[in-house]
């Protein structure tokens, strides 16, 4: 096997794919409710200040600051009460010395105060004098107007995937509709002649299609658009066929290789048909998922991920995920969901070979551990029963029982 | 405000919440390829073994162990080579002493066989001859019938949220509907006279609506499935007119309460007339978020939440997010997703409080940084430019500098 003479580690390998795929999908605009996880493909700045006017942040007395100087408990300061800050409105008196508003947190500022006192801090003289019994300075309990942020700020830069607190920002900004990335179309084909649809009695010899399912899953959650080719025989002028097509509908091609090291190469040799470039990488450093194919055929990457299905999730996360995120011009990935953890048992390893091993989390007192699961890493089941992955790096042979772990959380 | 008098901490209240809640909705059969996500409603059990067959995990030949004890590179077996496994089929054929059969990797092994000698161990001496340079182990490379589960093994128990590994585990035993819990309707109310919808113009004294979105997108992000119900002003009537109505259409009511104190009080009176028992908690310990309020009204949970974004956002995700997942049914939460980093500056906090601060993440030389984000916390790019949230424990007096925090990631 050639191929596997000179095999990158993942980070590399993965900077070899990238650096070869040009950037940036177009954009779409789209209602800002319907923009959760959406990635910006265009700057989005303030069209005003927000806020857009002096809001108290507490329930009290909208007051000049220096009528209230010196105010203490045994010698409060006196003033006389004009009105109430009606919500939402604005107020139609302003406060002259010597006299002060009610005022709700929001509210916004009459004229001539410049500060408010905390109801708790005060009392009413019926029917309209307050006692304040503490001093205020300038600006104290206020949002200045811009405080947020002022009209033309940059606020949320090209490439950021929108959470709900921008989603919040935008609407604060009366920002209803916005331009987005496209989701990238993720073709996925599944070959193999022992391969049959789920939905089909299962006969010897047979297995169900496990990765169209479980890779379309991974897709959505990267924020691609899945799209199912179905399962194609071990027969290189079908594979073809297929692979073009879904080349053409789509952004990115993700294959599942046959298992075995025949049906490997029948798909790396498929893949070169498709175009220039063509195979990149054929062998990965890591484990599982040692027999993967990175290659970028007419400027779109082409993904041949193993057979087995745990290794086929496993280096999706790694290389499906992130050519998903450069086609959606995402910027600053999110920093990847993780938990620490303290490793139950000593872990061997493969010096110069990145191992990725299931494991499950158990809450002790003393914290959270991180325990293998145990069986052959290629059954289904052994990742459904884990929580997340544990990365034991290229350069360590190994971890050592009681060793502080990050564990990648599969979610 | 007498209800601040004896506070709660988060964590008390919120089990004074869940224990006065009904478990359970319906559940609801769906298509295993939609159900990304969802909680399972029934315990799912395997129908068939899997492997349903004896697979070879390697490409090589299948051999009689015995045949090939005491092989080494000097003094190999040799065998005669009988013909090639189908994929996807069956042998028709067995392996007698003395000989061996070609058959690749995820095939299923012929009767008479009980190991795979991997291919890179042997040498082809055509035409029809092997040399085997090294021993193997009856069952070696082999995966035996129902390693990965055995037929009417519990394989999902009711509760789990499926992940891309559960979808294919599902589709692995050709199990294509299976039955999840209903998404819990979550009705959402904005209170307030100074809100407007973010389409309106702004106005002096007005603010746009942004909790109704936060929220919407916080529900769906956690499994339900958001009702908006509008702007509502601060009138009890009103008021109580629209949570009715979201009462009966929701199986959870969430309202964000005008800012200001009597406005939170409206809320709660509003939310006493719904039904039995009413508000159980007003007022919770912890910034930002304190005039929380938590009830039950006809077995279903009513939240109120402050008008502040920033803390109906951090208190949505401490209460709201909970409730969901008891309606939903699941048993175990995933673990949250968060970073573990060393604070850039020292946090105060007040001793009995728990404080929620929005943190960015900076990667350097040494690792992960939690910068707090400046400016009065109730901003709510403040949020947008976070990239998480870092907890101060009730039993802290504040964070020194340095210190090892975990940052919950904002997702």
């Amino acid at each position: 096997m050639p191929e596997f003479l000179e095999l990158l580690p993942p980070p590399d390998a993965l900077h070899v794919l990238l650096r070869s795929l040009p950037v940036l999908l177009q954009g779409e605009t789209i209602a800002t409710r319907d923009a959760l996880g959406r990635v910006t493909s265009s700057p989005v700045t303030a069209p005003h200040h927000l806020p857009s006017f002096i809001r108290s942040t507490v329930d009290g007395y909208a007051v000049r600051a220096m009528d209230t100087y010196g105010a203490n408990d045994s010698l409060p300061s006196y003033l006389s009460l004009i009105g109430e800050v009606p919500m939402g409105g604005v107020p139609d008196f302003s406060v002259a010395p010597g006299r002060c508003a009610l005022i709700h947190t929001g509210g916004m500022l009459p004229e001539g105060a410049d500060a408010v006192v905390m109801v708790e801090h005060t009392q009413l003289v019926p029917p309209e004098e307050i006692e304040v019994f503490r001093a205020v300075a300038v600006g104290e309990n206020l949002l200045k107007v811009g405080e947020d942020v002022t009209a033309g700020d940059l606020v949320i830069p090209t490439g950021t995937r929108l959470r709900p607190a921008e989603i919040g920002g935008l609407m604060a900004l009366g920002i209803t509709h916005l331009s987005v990335a496209r989701q990238p179309r993720v073709g996925i084909l599944s070959s193999g002649d022992e391969v049959i649809p789920p939905e089909a009695p299962l006969e010897p010899g047979k297995v169900h299609d496990v990765n169209a399912y479980t890779l379309s899953a991974l897709v959505e959650g990267a924020g691609g658009k899945p799209v199912i080719y179905g399962i194609i025989p071990d027969r290189a002028d079908i594979l073809e066929r297929s692979a073009r097509q879904a080349l053409e509908e789509c952004n990115v091609v993700v294959i599942t290789a046959g298992s075995s090291a025949s049906a490997r190469d029948l798909t790396a040799e498929v893949i070169n048909r498709l175009g220039n470039p063509g195979v990149l990488v054929h062998g990965v450093n890591v484990r599982p998922g040692k027999p993967t194919i990175l290659a970028v055929c007419q400027g779109k990457a082409v993904i041949g991920l193993p057979g087995n299905p745990v290794s086929a999730l496993v280096i999706a996360s790694l290389f499906v995920i992130p050519v998903i995120e450069k086609a959606l011009g995402l910027i600053r990935s999110s920093p990847r969901a993780s938990v620490n953890a303290r490793l139950t048992i000593n872990l061997p390893s493969q010096a110069g070979r990145e191992d990725w091993v299931p494991v499950k989390l158990i809450q002790d007192a003393a914290g959270t551990l991180a325990e293998p699961v145990f069986g052959k890493s290629n059954l289904i089941f052994n990742l459904a029963r884990a929580d997340g992955l544990l990365c034991i790096p290229a350069d360590a042979t190994g971890l050592p029982a009681g060793a502080q772990v990050e564990v990648l959380l599969m979610i």
